[in-house]
């Protein structure tokens, strides 16, 4: 696979508590660089990211992130200065503590109500599944695509775990047809990436491939050699 | 020092992601049951809570919870959304990353904004000693201090590390004398909580003190052994 194939493929993504604006530029002029899918950025830095890149990049941040467990009207109106603040996508935590309580309802009615601001607005279903059964994790499958969500998410990268290709093969057999893939959490190399995405993920949510692809000096159009 | 004593300054706390609403229920019963200071849970059990428990005990909840890179639109909101659903006291989290830019104004203001919706209802600031420096830690204690927020708090119990009795002291010799201080994660004993209590903390957030109390089958008038 082409080093460009898994670059546009990625959520270039700078979450920490303490980045810095400074770092988060960074983070834009290198998603521009290297032609990333987006940056995945914290809603506070939005508008900033958007006032910097203008048109040059597309923007995701993170709702009611990385514990899920806010009121949906805050969810709700998260999602609403997200979009007017600049972002064109939109990854949301599911409320974890309701779905176990077998309180699916309230979790679908949350992502439906939360698509319906995003309208055209790409919406990723974040699930954290280190936290979820199988049986809840496939129970979430029929509930993202019920919902209208565009993709389902492994993880938020601030549990107990990350993103597995078992889990990336158990979404893939799962989801409906228009539900989408963003595997996130622990991609940390090129081989990594190429593995998630043949196994079915559209998506990436890392900030390691950016870095490694930097490291390496050049963009290649070598295939990446395996293992 | 009593028992009750102790128990009474323990915000008692459930705030894991997979939390349910029977667990919620079970953790307000203890807290009415052992007299703590109040129970401490997610945004979205709020209401919930209130309703189960009318007046008997106070409600803690949280705000920008735990990483605090939220806008601050949003944790106005969702502080005057968990006021709107039966909040007594609210637990927010500082954006961290303005503060290690050295933004310290749009840190300030930003306290300063929620305790204006809060009004009378407490205000407790969450810094996050784990993830700062000694200098931040001391300009924290100055900007809660000019914020007028009620309590400067140590960690959400979500990150690298909770409170240390030294944090504590740090905080006792540079907050203004009508902030007090809340010491939070990884207290996990009853001589624990005496040491915290001692080296100045007026607020205890732990899920483990009534647990402990719990065990033991009673309450007693005893003095606890130390150690």
């Amino acid at each position: 696979m082409k080093i460009e194939e898994i670059l546009k493929r990625c959520d270039h993504t700078l979450l920490l508590q303490g980045a810095t604006p400074a770092e988060i530029r960074n983070l834009c002029e290198d998603a521009i660089h290297y032609q990333t899918a987006s940056v995945c950025i914290p809603p506070c830095y939005v508008r900033l990211a958007r006032e910097f890149m203008e048109d040059r990049m597309r923007i995701c941040t993170v709702i009611g992130f990385p514990n899920g467990n806010m009121t949906e009207a805050v969810k709700v109106f998260e999602t609403r200065d997200a979009i007017a603040n600049g972002a064109d996508e939109i990854d949301m935590v599911i409320n974890i503590g309701l779905l176990k309580a077998g309180q699916t309802d309230m979790v679908r009615n949350e992502i439906r109500h939360i698509k319906e601001v995003c309208d055209t607005h790409i919406l990723k279903v974040i699930i954290e599944t280190c936290l979820l059964s199988e049986e809840e994790k496939i129970r979430m499958c029929d509930i993202v695509t019920e919902a209208g969500a565009d993709y389902i998410k492994t993880s938020t990268g601030f549990s107990t775990g990350g993103a597995t290709l078992a889990d990336v093969r158990l979404f893939a057999a799962h989801v409906g047809p228009k539900v989408r893939i963003k595997a996130a959490g622990g991609i940390s190399s090129l081989s990594d990436a190429e593995q998630f995405i043949e196994a079915g993920a559209d998506r990436l949510g890392t900030s390691r491939i950016v870095k490694i692809v930097k490291e390496q000096g050049v963009l290649s159009n070598e295939v990446i050699p395996r293992g």
